[in-house]
């Protein structure tokens, strides 16, 4: 494999690392405000009295837009991260030139940060969709990338 | 690793790259349906005004069947096909015989083809558990090798 | 690539294959949970009559909890082992010591098993969290470790 002294491994390793963190982090958002709003759980023993829920009540499992918008984030993550992440590596395996590999992964990270910041603050769907578009058209590219260096 | 000139590499890519096409492609069903339709939406500020939406009404964040096909189709293909990514890649560093590559990986992707042609066009739940199971038992037998392998 | 002779890779390869089968034992679970309670199913063709549902009825695709709470479980599972799988994998390509690499893995192994355990006995909440965090953690503290040696 490209170790990480190789520039190409390189410019993957940074990319999937910084999406890891922000898949990671959305996680603890979510934990975040479910404990804000002491609500937004889903299973039913969620609303049994413990040390973390002294006061349950059976509301605290209806669902609870400010979490649910987290989750639905997080959803969004887990469609495409794990995919990018695997993608991301194999094309670069497939040593393509530099710069394709510098345009499709930073590309894909700084849009993909772009659509976390719009999500997270419930920008128009136009906007989200234009910084989904770039990154779901990176993956389709490397992949086909993959598939036609395979061949 | 295994390069592109590895034919248990090889094996693997084509089938990868195949399979994240596959997984890919269902966000842009999803979105073609959500356009078709106007609606299948799930965030609040979707039902905005916005240039791709200048007649908004609040039943386009009601569920629509036709767009949550597609959602279950690409639920399906999260839980399932980056597990296969990287499972099938640490089956092919562990050197099985070729022939069991082929068999797991190319059945893999043949089924779940077959199984993504089924829910599409909503065949029987019989026909679409018959395609989803033999994918599964690959994993589950290619996860299990590189389990002993590594012991 | 580190082979399986490397001991960091063994470690991993170990973890990851563990985890991958977890993950794909969820699935059966659900399956097995389906069949015995005929239901839980999600799409309107699974009431349709067939050879594996001779006396189909409208309320198979109501939501069962017995079926849910396997699901929400192969959520949980599809939204934190596949990131695990290939941060591990980065993790290991940087050569870290080789007990912070068990600490990490194995770490994330055997608190991820506990959690598995206390969702499906439908434990407190707060037993739930607190077996979820440390690998949560183990993540996030992976992904820094790639992302600081890759700069």
């Amino acid at each position: 494999m490209s170790s990480f002294d190789d520039p190409l491994f390189r410019v993957y390793a940074i990319s999937a690392a910084s999406m890891a963190i922000l898949m990671a982090s959305q996680a603890w958002i979510t934990v975040y405000r479910m404990t804000k709003v002491k609500g937004g759980f889903r299973s039913p023993e969620d609303v049994k009295r413990s040390p973390l829920n002294p006061n349950p009540s059976p509301e605290q499992v209806q669902p609870n837009e400010y979490v649910e918008r987290s989750r639905r984030m997080h959803d969004n993550h887990t469609e495409n991260i794990p995919l990018f992440l695997v993608v991301g590596l194999l094309f670069v395996l497939a040593q393509p030139p530099l710069w394709a590999a510098q345009l499709a992964l930073y590309g894909y990270v700084v849009t993909r940060i772009l659509h976390f910041a719009a999500y997270m603050t419930a920008q128009l769907h136009d906007v989200r969709a234009a910084m989904w578009t770039p990154g779901a058209l990176a993956v389709m590219a490397m992949a086909i990338y993959v598939l036609v260096s395979a061949i």
